[in-house]
């Protein structure tokens, strides 16, 4: 087997194809650099040299990755990293640091190699090379990962740090009104985010773009990598819109840098502007050349694939450089850089020292300051959860209202927000303060500050999740964000509930209007197969709670999940509040709810079908057939439980069979069951109870399914080998 | 068990928080009546307002349903339905008819009531009234679905519609291309489309609408209902950008109608001065107040619930109407509608006469158009795939390209399309032209024209999915959308993806570097738990097939399937041509690819993988243990043989333990199999050597598991009922 270069002979259209004239049109490299040169110290000159052969080099060993991005970046990187992000490579994690994301992660060797320049203790020239490498402790994965020193998010999808960087910025747009005092600036941060002309494509891009412009984030500064180039060829294939325009109609404030390949001097003072921009996130759009120096600068070819040898020795003879050596850093250019560390520090303890007289002077919010720093909640806080609820049928959205309002009005680490569901799905507590510019005046009248902690992130899934995964990396659990839409729009959100959970940031998704039994709004918004995806997520808790008690162990299992994303997938119509549940057994993932001596069969109920599991064995019981019963809220919750608590309660391997009762798709289910009462095709739009007669979840036809499956299995033996769908 | 309303009390904000002040800042109603009065004929007037109550009627009958937006629009559609655009009520499927496409879905009953009112036969008035009500037969679902007649595609989920309207728009400059000539026009069809709010928030909206721009389809317009209400309030809560600024630096034409409730006259002319546009898409922003008439007049809660039998009485009151009378169809309000089947029928014979005076000029070309309105392939495009391989280890994407790039080049029913990843998905034919505006130059050099049947969607992957839909509703079969983009990406264009397979629209998905094989782009691209979506989704095929001989089946598959959606699913890296493998095991979904007598285990391989599994079982061969390969690439259509078939491939009944073989989440491989070699977390950047090293996936490792197994399932029977992760 061989993993064939994704520009492999063969493998794609030729560089002939993209190649050609690639270059025209955009201004020559020579001319830059003569145009330039001024702005540029003979230090800066030899410190971009040496940086973008390091890029070069880098990638060459292995003969694959992403070169051209990261070169084109370098002067970028420079003004940034040496003359404006405050930061401290000793103390990556300094709580006030700005936060910088590399939306176009597909680059990351710009910000490793930064980092390692910069004195970022486990970025060593050793771990610098493992990029692309097989060495599996390597810290230079094809794009930057969270858990790595001096990375703040894990990017890569496109579109995604842009909106993560959004949430970035909003995080300290809240802790400043809620903790800084006139003299006091405990938070001062600022984020910066790169983007490629891909992150303007994306969806999710823009809509953080539109969102960030209405929430008038002056702390949040995008740079544009504008090398108008995509793996295709040149953008202009694709996308011939006015972006600076577009921006500027979306509330943000440009800036344009020309010669952004060498400009340091007009980059940092357009950093500098954007940081001092008082009303408005600013858009820098710097033209660069994708791989500037190379053969194939200006070429699509060079975004994703080394120079080859040729190239590499032919852009250091060029730079004056020895074509022999790879790797190259120089004294001077570890002498350039060398300050920084030692900087950083100084911003540490000045900070330290600022926070300290600052919980000296005002105790009680400096007590709460240093405990959200610190990423706890009050202890009290399961306290908040109501012991029981009223006996009446509720939908377990109210549920999830009554179980969590009291916490989030309480509880300043959580940031709710809706994708324009309010009606709907029950987050709003009483007194709750909208996040907003303090400014805005709304036509519906209904105003805010930053230190609200409600959000109205507009019918845009997608970015809310996104910008909620940024606002819990901000710091570990300093904020826990809660997003809320209707279940099935959460296909709209997945790939940024996935990044969620693969950087295990605790995000609450609070999911409602799940199942058919929603209803009326027909096969669109019905979820049949969306629970097999969030089922099979590596570290993301699906939970469908069947009450109000159950609901409120789907909360308490997610507030306790510090390093893990849940969806609590609730229902729109009332359910029954059912005597045995409890919130402790949510905790186990699935736990026998009524247990039969000699049973028959046990049905296992999900969320708000649990109710019909109850009702059907209630029905069997009047035929004379024992039914055990399991709520089944959480597989993966259940998975983690030990073998013996698995087989105690499923029973099977006694050879009691299990029928699982849920509307959806079956898929996972078999590894519990040996049969699905389920729903194998989309929904139909029907009123819920009428939905759910069409697709065969009355109590009679249920039972009659399960009784005629006993029979079956008795009668064909090889039945029992096999998942049956009744 | 009862379905409660969205906004029944104790379920959200009340109506007084975001009731009170929603009117201030827009314009009153009464100033509009008195300004715009003029404009409007005593007839319209009448007409508009028994429109409205219809509508409110309609909601009221079983109290909910979303009235207020479709009383808001009722004057955009009168000026559409019976001023502007061209249809035929009696031939619904007329093929040069306009396309008219509800993006604000929930506002159906706008559409509905139309189609009543213009005289398709279908929607009777009882038919109407079936909107929220239990009748399992109506063609009134609460979003509008495709299969019912003058519904050109199945909207609701928010920004897809506009996306699909690109790709209707699309068709038709793409038939207009290939088939008019300078004396027969005989495709001129113009694409309209209602947007609300919320489709300029969605980012799939916002992609549409940049790629929209930059095709410069002037034989698009989109009318946004700018009611300034979303569920949560005013739109102003969350978005405050200057939306025309925004569509003009996306390339759009803008017009502003002020008085959109009642200027008829503003409106028509407006839609009229968009058709006739020459250079780019129109977006028509029309002021409207949502809800207009009733007491929640430009108030969120008119949004999504039934006014209250008290204010629709009120309104009847204010109208001059009987407060007693419902449903009420004037006479005078047939007389206006009356005349327009037969100006429908007059359309359609002008153009039968047209195209058959077309056929007899362009005889060659007739036939083909004829061929293409009939949905239907030349009868030998199975031919035009090579009959057998070579034999060298190949990518599957790379197969992919060698089975269906020449089916492509020859049969223009199909446009291919890719988010930016040409290089690497192999979708490009020798001689392929691109889909472009004809006067665009880019700056590498690569042009196109209308009739161009490869399409750079850019880093668009949502939008291409929806898109694609789009061209594929626009005639059964008359296009075949082909997508393309890495696996993982199509997470991104899932919420399209469904909508395409909910709709049993042809669009096949080639999605490449699938597998943690895909290698070094790391967690963040390797999809370990995306296929269970897609084995879960209804109508829609996810095929991983193993060789080239099993990708030539999965192209059958997919092309075969006329109404359903195909995601082809293959490596980035190569793999070895097996000898055993046959194109039409793939058409059953799995097949045994080498049987042996008395075997102890079936080994399931899958795709990439599949390769593993023949290796697993010689290396088992060498220990003494006998074990049965089965291919598996497709479990929807293995799940359609017969049980017979599935028995006698998986032998599970036999006793005979199977294990698969994917380095995917297991969820969904119970049913088939016993135990499994998978993957329950997220991947790692390694090489794809190196990953599948890392989890496991190596010879020696895997027939280790599978050994041990044997021998755990001889020495604890209680395994047997359990699935095992090895």
């Amino acid at each position: 087997m061989h993993i064939e270069a994704d520009n492999a002979q063969g493998a794609g259209p030729s560089q002939t194809e993209y190649g050609k004239n690639v270059v025209n049109g955009l201004r020559k490299e020579e001319e830059i650099e003569s145009s330039a040169v001024q702005k540029l110290s003979a230090e800066h000159d030899h410190v971009l040299k040496s940086f973008r052969l390091l890029i070069a080099d880098l990638c060459q060993q292995f003969k694959g990755g992403h070169p051209g991005g990261a070169i084109g970046m370098a002067a970028i990187g420079m003004a940034l990293w040496k003359y404006v992000m405050r930061y401290a490579p000793h103390t990556p994690d300094y709580f006030n640091r700005d936060r910088f994301v590399l939306s176009n992660g597909h680059t990351c060797l710009f910000q490793y190699t930064f980092l390692h320049l910069t004195g970022y203790k486990a970025m060593t020239l050793d771990q610098l090379k493992s990029y692309h490498s097989d060495r599996v402790d390597a810290l230079c994965p094809g794009h930057p990962e969270i858990e790595h020193e001096g990375i703040e998010v894990t990017t890569g999808p496109l579109g995604q740090g842009i909106a993560n960087a959004v949430g970035l910025a909003m995080a300290t747009k809240n802790l400043q009104a809620t903790y800084n005092k006139p003299d006091f600036d405990v938070v001062s941060n600022h984020t910066w985010c790169m983007i490629g002309d891909a992150c303007l494509q994306e969806g999710v891009g823009l809509e953080a773009i539109s969102f960030a412009g209405h929430l008038k984030l002056n702390n949040l500064t995008v740079i544009y990598d504008n090398n108008q180039i995509t793996c295709d060829g040149s953008v202009d294939l694709t996308n011939t819109e006015d972006v600076n325009a577009k921006m500027r109609a979306c509330g943000w404030d440009v800036i344009d840098i020309e010669d952004g390949c060498f400009d340091i001097e007009g980059i940092v003072a357009a950093l500098n502007k954007a940081r001092a921009s008082t009303d408005k996130p600013t858009f820098i759009n710097v033209r660069t050349i994708i791989g500037i120096g190379s053969a194939v600068a200006g070429n699509a070819v060079a975004h994703g694939a080394a120079f080859g040898e040729a190239d590499v020795a032919n852009m250091k003879k060029l730079y004056g450089f020895n074509p022999e050596e790879s790797f190259v850093i120089s004294d001077d250019m570890r002498k350039f850089f060398q300050e920084l560390p030692a900087r950083g520090q100084e911003l540490v303890q000045d900070w330290e020292k600022k926070v300290q007289e600052y919980e000296a002077k005002y105790p009680e919010l400096g007590a709460e300051f240093r405990r959200r720093i610190e990423g706890r909640l009050p202890d009290n806080w399961k306290d908040l959860i109501p012991s029981e609820f009223p006996d009446k049928p509720t939908a377990t959205r109210a549920s999830s209202g009554l179980v969590f309002n009291p916490i989030a009005k309480e509880v300043n680490n959580f940031m709710v927000g809706t994708a324009d569901l309010s009606p709907s799905v029950n987050m709003i507590w009483k007194g709750k303060v909208d996040f907003q510019h303090p400014d805005l005046k709304t036509t519906c009248g209904i105003t805010g500050n930053y230190s609200g902690r409600y959000i109205h992130y507009g019918v845009r899934e997608h970015a809310m999740a996104a910008i909620s995964n940024g606002l819990a990396a901000f710091a570990p659990n300093t904020f826990v964000p809660i997003t809320s839409s209707f279940f099935m729009f959460y296909l709209y959100a997945a790939p940024a509930v996935r990044m969620g959970a693969l950087q295990h940031l605790q995000v609450i998704h609070a999911a409602t209007h799940d199942s058919i039994g929603m209803g009326e709004d027909g096969p669109t918004h019905q979820p049949i197969e969306l629970a097999a995806l969030y089922r099979a997520m590596p570290n993301l808790l699906y939970i469908r709670p069947g009450d109000s008690e159950e609901t409120a162990g789907a909360w308490i299992a997610a507030i306790e999940a510090k390093k893990t994303s849940t969806i609590i997938s609730t229902s729109r119509h009332t359910l029954p509040q059912l005597a045995q549940t409890k919130r402790e057994g949510v905790a186990k993932g699935a736990y026998v709810l009524e247990e039969v001596e000699d049973a028959d069969v046990t049905l296992i109920g999900v969320g708000a079908e649990l109710c019909f599991a109850v009702d059907v064995a209630k029905e069997l019981k009047s035929k004379g057939i024992k039914a055990r019963v399991v709520s089944f809220p959480c597989q993966r919750l259940f998975e983690a439980q030990s073998l013996e608590y698995k087989r105690d309660t499923l029973q099977k391997h006694r050879g009691i069979p299990a029928v699982v009762i849920e509307p959806y798709a079956p898929n996972g289910w078999e590894r519990y069951a040996n049969a699905a009462i389920c729903v194998k095709r989309f929904g139909h739009s029907l009123p819920g109870k009428a939905a759910y007669k069409f697709f065969g979840f009355e109590i009679g036809t249920m039972t009659g399914k399960v009784v005629d499956y006993l029979g079956q299995i008795r009668s064909d033996e090889l039945l029992r080998h096999e998942f049956v769908d009744l």
